[in-house]
């Protein structure tokens, strides 16, 4: 049996797994990455868990690479880690060089956005597909494109950066340097923000309770309040809904893509944003409208519904809109897959 | 020698090019498409004039093949055109189908604008580079990506369609069925209705002034008093580069193409719509932010200046944002160019 191993390096987590080329699920370690011990120790660590995952399957198994996932700006080219605001002191890091050196085996450094969409692409949303954009609601709104089960890299892998597109030219400012930017609408800090502008407003009495008792007021305490049929909290995820309409609005009308996947810990709102989400890709998308799926069915989803009657379409010119199916391992997934289209790719071009 | 026939069919003129692999023009014909004569009229003519320019390059020339540049939706799958505004009757027709068979040579249709990016990718503005985004210009605002020289279609050939991305969400209505388009900002049709409602406010004299005396009173009379310095016909260009300055940041942080080229006769206002343009996508885009060309180049192109020097950067991590080198031809080079594609992809695949 061929496998590979999938790293998702966090700023709290670092989990690691052994995935087959069949997509089975073999082996998953999670330990609490020691960030604040620096980037030694964490390396250590990760090539010792690494080394021990690997080391259950042996001979007559063949460990492919291992692909890592981390967050911030990666220089796939070179297997350098640029940026990461959650990893301190690792900036211009060459982490693929160091792992590889240390480990012997092919290894591969890739966003960790990236790699949750090509998970989804292989194993998830889009399985059969292919192709899809992934969009990822998390503390800020991250985005990864995929075609043909790879990621779409753009000239120096900066491409997909979702969350940064323009929703309101007018709106709130972004730590990007722009304002309005769709994360300032749908991430859960937005969600915080929004709820204490309504709290401010006077006009939000049950969100203000909820603020003063809970020291960790967060999105998921705004969504609580919001299936309980709170309106001033419903609202705030119609807002979300509505930006990532427009979002998905102009990714289709751009990319033309099959499936649209939203995933992240915010994702699980997905009943609340939902409705005004369709709403408004239908509205603003002449390319979506050209494109949807049957009435029902688009009906279905946007009352909140399976979408699962959706998934499965391929081939056809319907465009999916629909929820990312493998959660936090995604990411682990993705991660593995991609020591294993490296062989794929090598394969198909020596050939003869 | 082998050569391709190019052929841009629009809704007025009929133009039909003999382009050789090197991308030399060998003979161009143009004539006026009789549309209200009907579609079998212009089928006829089109096959008539093909014939002609490819009788005059015979043995030991070759021609490849033949591509068609069509306004309009196109199935590039079928050949067929779905959909056009400019050529009515035309829904739904087999073109490639049609003319294959009177031709006995291969044919393949494409969109207009998607056709111009073929060309301007290798012959024009990203000569070398071989990917861009191309944004035209015209009566809307039409978009062509193309990578790796070739169209970027997305799954049904809808690609690319930048005039109905969203600049603000609360703008003028557009005929897409959305509203704030970029084609509702950045077209000739928008700049007349700009300066319609200048001169509506009582604030912009000489445009009604020009209004008033031009019975074409069209966006290059709004242009020409720009360049006399009239203030709210500059305004109009200030608000058009604006527009353009958010969708290109948009398509940087999606995209992370290398070069994006604006194209179409509106594009000659380009020292007019250029420096807020820049100011725009340098404010909004951190994608662009971290990939500028150095900052005395940049602001050599805010000001309005030649962007020549920026050009020829390739396998740089630069973003470059220029005009189209080819005018009109790009859209005939491009077509030229497919049936030479067909053939290289058909080498590569059928090699061994």
């Amino acid at each position: 049996m061929n496998f590979a191993i999938g790293v998702d390096l966090g700023g709290t987590n670092l989990r690691i797994a052994a995935v087959s080329e069949q997509g089975e699920l073999l082996e998953k370690v999670t330990t609490s990455t020691k960030v604040s011990l620096g980037r030694t120790a964490v390396i250590n660590e990760m090539t010792e868990a690494i080394k021990e995952v690997a080391a259950k399957f042996g001979v007559p198994h063949r460990l492919l690479g291992v692909g890592i996932g981390v967050p911030g700006i990666v220089d796939t080219n070179k297997g350098v880690l640029r940026k990461s605001p959650n990893l301190p002191g690792w900036n211009d890091y060459p982490v693929q060089d160091e792992i590889e050196r240390r480990l012997g085996t092919p290894v591969l450094l890739e966003n960790d956005a990236n790699v949750a969409a090509v998970g989804e692409a292989w194993l998830g949303a889009a399985r059969g597909s292919q192709s899809l954009c992934m969009i990822t609601l998390g503390t800020g709104v991250g985005g990864g494109i995929v075609s043909d089960g790879r990621v779409w890299h753009g000239i120096n892998g900066m491409a997909g950066e979702l969350g940064h597109m323009n929703i309101d030219p007018t709106g709130p400012d972004c730590g990007c340097g722009s304002c309005g930017c769709v994360e300032q609408f749908a991430s859960a800090t937005a969600v915080v923000r929004m709820a204490r502008e309504a709290i401010a407003s006077g006009h939000a009495p049950e969100l203000a309770r909820a603020a003063s008792s809970d020291a960790e007021f967060n999105a998921r305490a705004v969504h609580n309040l919001a299936m309980q049929g709170d309106k001033p909290a419903q609202e705030i995820f119609r807002k979300m809904g509505w930006a990532l309409g427009l979002l998905i609005a102009d990714l289709v009308n751009v990319l033309n893509l099959h499936v649209y996947v939203i995933g992240g810990g915010v994702a699980s709102a997905w009943e609340s944003f939902a409705p005004a989400l369709f709403e408004e890709v239908q509205r603003r998308s002449f390319v979506y409208a050209a494109t949807a799926p049957d009435e029902v069915a688009a009906a279905a989803v946007a009352k909140g519904g399976s979408s699962a009657k959706l998934r499965p379409i391929v081939e056809s010119p319907y465009t999916v809109i629909t929820q990312a199916l493998l959660g936090s391992d995604a990411g682990l997934f993705g991660a593995a897959r991609l020591p294993m289209q490296a062989r794929e790719h090598t394969q198909r071009y020596s050939w003869g």
